[in-house]
């Protein structure tokens, strides 16, 4: 078992260095609490806005503790779903006024199927007819599951298909179609623009989880007429562990939106406290119950850290630290070790790296022991995602030196 | 104008005093961060409970900020639904097992009909008949809205009836009642025993709503058979604004609880990461997403406020402050200014006592000028909640004496 070559690290802890040097996000590291791990698991948990603590204890002791009740009005709690909806927006490519911060991805994923199903079964018997909801088969195990149960509840027939298959059963039976802009195991991006204009060429309507792209890399919602999508904060949104999921409806589509979850924050007059249901206008629809205050606020707080920054040189240097880092485990890790199933081509990459590798769970175990944290997910894949906002070249070029002295110890 | 009669207020201070003195449940009181306001509506917000801030502060500094993703197993987060939801288990008549905390009400009121409705239906040719929901027509909106949409998903009727008419309305067709233990405008207690009961002579399932009662007087789930329950955690429970609400699934009925948002936070193995979904056992079943952390370990610590306090204890005072509410309502304010809409017997009254009066938005805005925060629900209603953990006598007889200054006035 040979050490690492030591002119190849010296190389690439150079090529690392001037990276960093070059890197015009690197000033954005200091907006967040980090140590001395590299953290590449903020596609699971965002690392925590320096600034959020402070906010967070402003709400719990002045605006709940001290205002109490006011504070609904006073301190802008009952606007601050669409509020901070608004803040995602330009984030995701969408004109103020389509998304609502609320209850968690499965919840929203729920909403904005059924209200796709009903949708798309609009506008006489050529829609009625419809009655299958397409759904990733490499999805996120929830998106599947709530699927179903959308599907029963609606008389549909689920449909479980790769990405790739999807144009080809797309037909005059589809009602809704459920894609992930990023599967979340390889890493791999889907091809958004393509797949939203065959869903809607058959007459049905797109839904977007966008969990593992947002905050990552441009989405482009608005222009490429993405009918509803929903994604999680607390990936590359860096809203807090389990902070509040999000669903946007496209703006010529919320005065026909009709949720299966019509709760009293989304009525048209909510303390009128009328027995009849009043569906609200606008993005305020897809709201249902008391919002989450204290997990939203420090959601909104954490959005700070995208003041002044572009998506797209996000996305530049998020391409910029995978490609280094496939690099550096070509340069560093025994042939055939480890098998990358991520896509080289940047069309079809997302912000994270996935290794194949057959003792992933152990090799994951000693790797957060050495103080690289990524995750691990079942079967055999390595998962290493790249925050642009906090990662820099030499923590990429150390965390894959430290599989490579992980993987030849064992 | 006169003013109020000297002797009377004398003598109701007098009074308020000794109750005070003799009351032992009065240092609890210090467990909150209060000030000079009389804080009525703990029924809406409770207070802040003193030591929830520094817990916030250590979740988000350390638990997030240092521990990061390490903290789902770390620090308990993954398992914080089922453990907190075994803390309030206790305080609504519950064994362990049976509760999970997380999303709103209006969601967890949505798992519990829909599911209610699948169980009724089971059992052969005479469940899969019954098509009805049956719904309190004076409920709080959300409940009626959700309920109406559960009952368009499964092809039922909905029909709204006042609780006292729930009796003569069921039959083979009702699938599930949902009632309100205590009315959210009125304060009036129904009696959950007894309408149990007729809900199961009728073969059907009965769902409660204690928002409105935990915490504030004994439930008795078990006690008393009820089949599913849900409640919010920010009123008598002080979780925080919006914390998360809870769900109570009967322990025979797990096994057949089918929920319609069957998130990958309800999977048997959730980090199996299949494609094929297969429930929990348990309460864990009513789980659905990635549990909202911040606010769930605030509502957590809030929790810590009950320890050492019978619920038996707290309806006591809460019946004597209202009883005492009342009396100096009686005696200060001008004969039929306001009427009291909130029972006088004891088996009838929650924990607030609302009052119609013509101009009760504006009277309500005045009262809290002069720091007496109730509120107002439209048309007429002054709410006033008197929480037993921190609210005391005096603060009932300054209550109602400001009360009666303030309709003297206009």
């Amino acid at each position: 078992m040979s050490d690492l070559d030591a002119a190849a690290v010296s190389e690439l802890s150079e090529r690392a260095r001037k990276l960093d040097a070059a890197d015009e996000l690197a000033y954005l590291r200091d907006r967040f609490v980090l140590d001395d791990t590299v953290y590449l698991d903020g596609n699971s948990l965002g690392a925590l806005p320096a600034h959020v603590p402070d906010r967070v204890a402003d709400v719990v002791r002045r605006e709940w503790g001290e205002l109490r009740i006011r504070s609904w009005e006073e301190s802008g709690w009952w606007t601050a779903p669409e509020r901070i909806g608004d803040r995602i927006a330009p984030l995701v490519g969408a004109a103020p006024g389509q998304i609502v911060v609320g209850d968690s991805t499965s919840v929203n994923v729920f909403k904005a199927l059924v209200a796709a199903v009903r949708l798309a079964r609009e506008g006489g018997p050529a829609g009625a007819g419809r009655d299958e909801i397409v759904v990733d088969a490499s999805t996120f195990p929830t998106d599947g599951y709530i699927a179903e149960s959308a599907a029963r509840l609606t008389g549909c027939t689920l449909r479980p298909v790769l990405p790739a298959e999807v144009p080809g059963v797309l037909g005059e039976r589809t009602a809704a179609v459920l894609l992930n802009h990023v599967d979340y195991r390889t890493g791999r991006l889907h091809d958004l623009p393509s797949l939203t204009a065959a869903v809607h060429a058959a007459g049905a309507v797109a839904v977007w989880d966008l969990c593992h792209s947002a905050g990552a890399l441009p989405v482009g919602l608005d222009e490429h007429d993405v009918d509803l999508a929903v994604g999680c904060t607390y990936k590359y949104l860096n809203g807090g562990p389990g902070s509040p999921a999000y669903l946007y409806v496209r703006r010529e589509l919320q005065s026909r939106f009709d949720s299966p979850l019509p709760g009293w924050n989304s009525h048209a007059e909510p303390f009128g406290m009328r027995s009849e249901y009043a569906p609200a206008e606008g993005a305020v629809r897809g709201r249902v119950g008391t919002p989450d205050i204290l997990s939203m606020l420090a959601l909104e707080a954490a959005l700070d850290v995208w003041d002044g920054v572009s998506v797209d040189a996000v996305r530049a240097k998020s391409l910029a630290l995978t490609d280094f880092f496939l690099e550096c485990v070509r340069e560093y890790v025994p042939e055939g070790r480890v098998v990358p199933v991520t896509p080289v081509a940047h069309a079809e990459r997302g912000s994270q790296v996935a290794l194949r590798c057959g003792d992933a769970g152990e090799v994951m175990r000693r790797l957060i022991a050495r103080g690289v944290v990524g995750d691990y997910r079942a079967p055999d894949i390595l998962r290493f995602g790249f925050t642009p906002l906090y990662v820099g070249f030499a923590d990429v070029e150390r965390a894959a030196r430290v599989l490579a002295e992980t993987l030849r110890e064992s």
